[in-house]
Formats: structure tokens, C-alpha cells, sequence
């Protein structure tokens, strides 16, 4: 299967499109997106709670053109470009925009060194396991192998769960932890028509929560319809997806 | 093998029991560590440059004694009390230093925003892809995986390095990219003696890098003698360590 990301659709479209259109005009952060990303939407949901001006610019990183390259040399969504100086990484990327942008919207970190690193444990906790089980899980062919992972992912979201206060993870405030975890929310519908997952399954506060954040305008709003994902999704179901992510799961090394 | 690391000497050597000796006073930060682990060097090289008050508590994290396991429920090393809560995770806990003490010492992360970022992302670089590659390649019994590994690790070493201004990472200043790769510098004669590898072979700035590396104060004194680290590399030489990084890697997941 081709690795060009032709099949893939070319904007955002439903709620994400009017986000777009809201964000064309140049501005001195330059937001490069791919609509269909859960990393992408990390950033972008904090861009927007924070309401920091931004210009979007869609990107399709499976075709690697040569210009993108020198934003990220990893050739990944997102990343951005800042008076000129390029970064990436979708939680590196949040982090900046608390740092370069302190005095727009909510503190997504706290300002409190403590709590700041207790989040930081949890996104941790999210970026390897959370994540890499899910992928691990959507990938998986063998019916013993997709029943262990399934496992192992209700496990793991009901340690974060153990964790939560609640309604947030961290009470009344919507943090880092809630943005990070937000993308494979809108997206777990994959899971629950392709591997027996269901948010019930899981616990009744994980299915709460769920339906919370969903709801959340920075979250719904910065999502695209779903019939777009669907040939993306379906190179992950059958194993056929060439993305790095799908390629390091596959050589048994940390997802890039 | 047992994994009770009843096997491992129980307490820093050299340079490292002086430093241990003049930290054993109560303080309001208590750093459990353990004298052998090179992410524990990490947070212990930021506690010295830095030159906050702390309180040494030498761990055996193959233990899993109950009391650390209350401190940090994964049960590895680093981890800290600060004012009785506990924190972990070799590079949180080095953020949280910054962020907890922002007037002791020199500040390892810039307050330049995107300077800041940009560091993240070379930290990002060296958990991903440096430590993960390094622990494989120890691990290797197979010559042909060994010549894939250590040439992987080369390249890895060599990307670092193109973005080094010299003399340190970041140019004069010291910072938080020069201490997390700082213990595996430290460490990898074990490479040189069993795995072909040599710091010339990686560059002639990779070489220069790690000799003023290696003689900073901060990373020379959290540093024991080598004859007790011994026991713990050959379990990893000959791939019979049982840590939860090894077990991990096994799996093909990612290293906790
Ligand atoms: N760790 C990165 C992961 C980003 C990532 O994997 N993005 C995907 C799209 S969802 C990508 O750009 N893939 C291109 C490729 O795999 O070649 C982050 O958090 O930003
Ligand atoms: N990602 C952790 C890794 C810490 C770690 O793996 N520590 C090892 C010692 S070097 C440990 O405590 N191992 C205990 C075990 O594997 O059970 C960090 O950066 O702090």
C-alpha cells in the first residue's frame, strides 16, 4: 500500500472547517496541522482555549515535502513556526504556548511547580502507555492478542481514573492531562465497532469523563467528520498503515 | 535469576559516597536514589549544579519495599518527598527543580520560551530514541543485531551532535540536555569493551563533548567506582536482567 497519503482527504471538514476558515490571515505563529491527527488536536485545543492568535496551514506529513521537512525533520504533525523558528511535538508544542503566551486564557499547567509535575507524571503516563496501547490494540490481527491489549488499555485508563478528581482530571480545572487524553476520546468509536472496547467497560467515572471532555467547544470544535477518518483507520485495523507510528509499534521501539 | 538485587552493592562509592556523606541531614527535600542508576545521576547532577539542600536516601529499587513503593508506585528511582508529596521520573523531577527553586543556581532550562521548547525536544530525542537504543544494543547477543544496533546508536549520537553548539549542547552554557546524557557518557566503556563501540567512532566532537562532560564537578562526584557497577552490566550483557526497563524492551514496548 502506497505511503503518499493520497487517500488521505485534503481539509478538515464539519465543526474543524469553521476553525479553519476563522484562521487564515498570517499571523506570527504559524499552526502546520494535519485535521486528522489526535497530536494536532492536542495543540490545537490548546490554542484554542487559550485563544492565541494563530494562522492554520494543513499539511499532509505521509508526503514529506521538502519544505515541511525543514519545519520538522521528522516530517510529523504538528509543529509550528514562531517569529520564523520552527518546533513540534504536540505536548512540547502545549508547554510552549504556556511559556511564549502567559498571559492569554486558562494556565493549562498551573502555576504551581508541584502540580505542574504531578501533570507532567500523567502525561507521561498517557505518552507511554496510554497512547502505544491503543495503537497497539487498533493494529492487532490475532483475537488473543487484541483480548490482552484490550485489557491492558481498560487497565491503564482506570489507573488514570484513580487519579482523577473529577469532573477534570485535576477537579474543576480542565488541564494539560484533559487535553493530551481528549483525541482518543473522539476517537475511541473505532475501538468500540472494532475490538469489543466500550467506555462502560472501562468505569462509569472513565464514561463520564468521556462524555464531558467530548462535549468540551475546544475539543468538539477542533474535530472533523468521521467519515474522513474511516480510510485511515482501516489501514490501522487490518495492519496496513505505513505511518511512523504504525512502523515503530511494529519493530518493537518507542512510537516517534 | 532472582530480581530481589540483593546482588547489587548497597551503597555510593568513590567520588559519590563524599557527596552522599555531606546530604544526610534532614531537609525538606528528600532524594531517594539509587547510587547505580544513571536516570537517578540525572536529578542528582541538577540537585549539585543547582546547590539545593537535600537529604540522601540510598534505594534499592529491586526491593520493591513497600514504603518506596508509597513513594513512587512504579517502583523506580529517582523519586523525591518535597515537603512531604512525592514526585518522579528523572527529567520531571529535574523541571520541577527549576520550577520549585527558581533562585538557587544556574537555571538548566533557559527562561526563554522557545529556547525552552527547543530543549525539550533534544530531551524528547534522548528518551526516545538515545537511552532506548543504547539499553538495545547492551542487550544484544546476536553479532548482526549487535553491527545494526551500535551503528543506530552512532547515527543517534552523531544527530545530537549536529545540533551541539559547543563547547556544550547549547553552546557556553551548561544545561538540561547536557545532564540527561551526561551518566551514559559516564558509562559507556561498557559499550567500548563489549560492543565495538568507541566515542571516535562516533565523531571527534562526539569525543571532545564527552571528555568536558565527564570532568564537570556535578557529573564526576554523583559518580561511583566502576568495579560495583560490574555485576549489574553483565546481567545486561548477557540479557538476564530482569529491571522493568530490560522486561520492556523484551516486550517491545516502551522503556517505563
Ligand atoms: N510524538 C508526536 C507524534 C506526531 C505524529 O505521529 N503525527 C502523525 C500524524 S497523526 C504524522 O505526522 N505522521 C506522518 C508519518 O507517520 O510519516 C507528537 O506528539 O507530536
Ligand atoms: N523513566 C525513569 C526510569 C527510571 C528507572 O528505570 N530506574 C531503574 C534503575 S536505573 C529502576 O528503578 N529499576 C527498578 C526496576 O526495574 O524494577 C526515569 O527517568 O526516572
Amino acid at each position: 500500500m502506497s505511503n503518499d497519503g493520497a487517500w488521505i482527504h485534503d481539509v478538515a471538514t464539519g465543526p474543524a472547517a469553521k476553525v479553519v476558515e476563522k484562521h487564515r490571515e498570517p499571523q506570527e505563529l504559524i499552526f502546520y496541522s494535519g485535521w486528522f491527527c489526535p497530536y494536532v488536536q492536542r495543540t490545537w485545543i490548546a490554542l484554542e482555549e487559550k485563544g492565541i492568535p494563530y494562522q492554520y496551514k494543513e499539511v499532509n506529513p505521509y508526503k514529506k515535502e521538502k519544505h515541511f521537512l525543514e519545519i520538522n525533520p521528522k516530517g510529523l504533525v504538528p509543529a509550528i513556526e514562531y517569529k520564523g523558528k520552527a518546533l513540534y511535538e504536540s505536548l512540547i508544542l502545549c508547554e510552549f504556548l504556556e511559556d511564549a503566551y502567559p498571559s492569554y486564557g486558562p494556565n493549562l499547567l498551573t502555576t504551581d511547580p508541584y502540580a505542574k509535575a504531578y501533570i507532567r507524571i500523567w502525561l507521561d503516563f498517557i505518552s507511554k502507555t496510554i497512547v502505544p496501547t491503543n495503537l497497539r490494540l487498533t493494529m492487532a490481527q490475532d483475537p488473543a492478542k487484541q483480548k490482552e491489549y484490550l485489557q491492558e488499555y481498560n487497565e491503564a485508563l482506570r489507573t488514570l481514573m484513580g487519579k482523577a478528581k473529577g469532573p477534570y482530571f485535576l477537579g474543576e480545572e480542565f488541564s494539560l492531562v484533559d487535553v493530551a487524553i481528549a483525541p482518543w476520546i473522539l476517537r475511541d468509536y473505532v475501538l468500540s465497532e472494532n475490538r469489543g472496547y466500550s467506555r462502560e467497560g472501562v468505569s462509569p467515572e472513565w464514561k463520564a469523563y468521556c462524555e464531558l471532555l467530548e462535549k468540551r467547544p475546544s475539543v468538539a470544535n477542533t474535530f472533523s467528520e468521521k467519515k474522513y477518518l474511516q480510510p485511515i483507520y482501516n489501514r490501522y485495523l487490518s495492519d496496513t498503515a505505513q505511518s511512523a507510528g504504525a512502523q515503530a509499534l511494529r519493530a518493537g521501539k518507542a512510537i516517534p
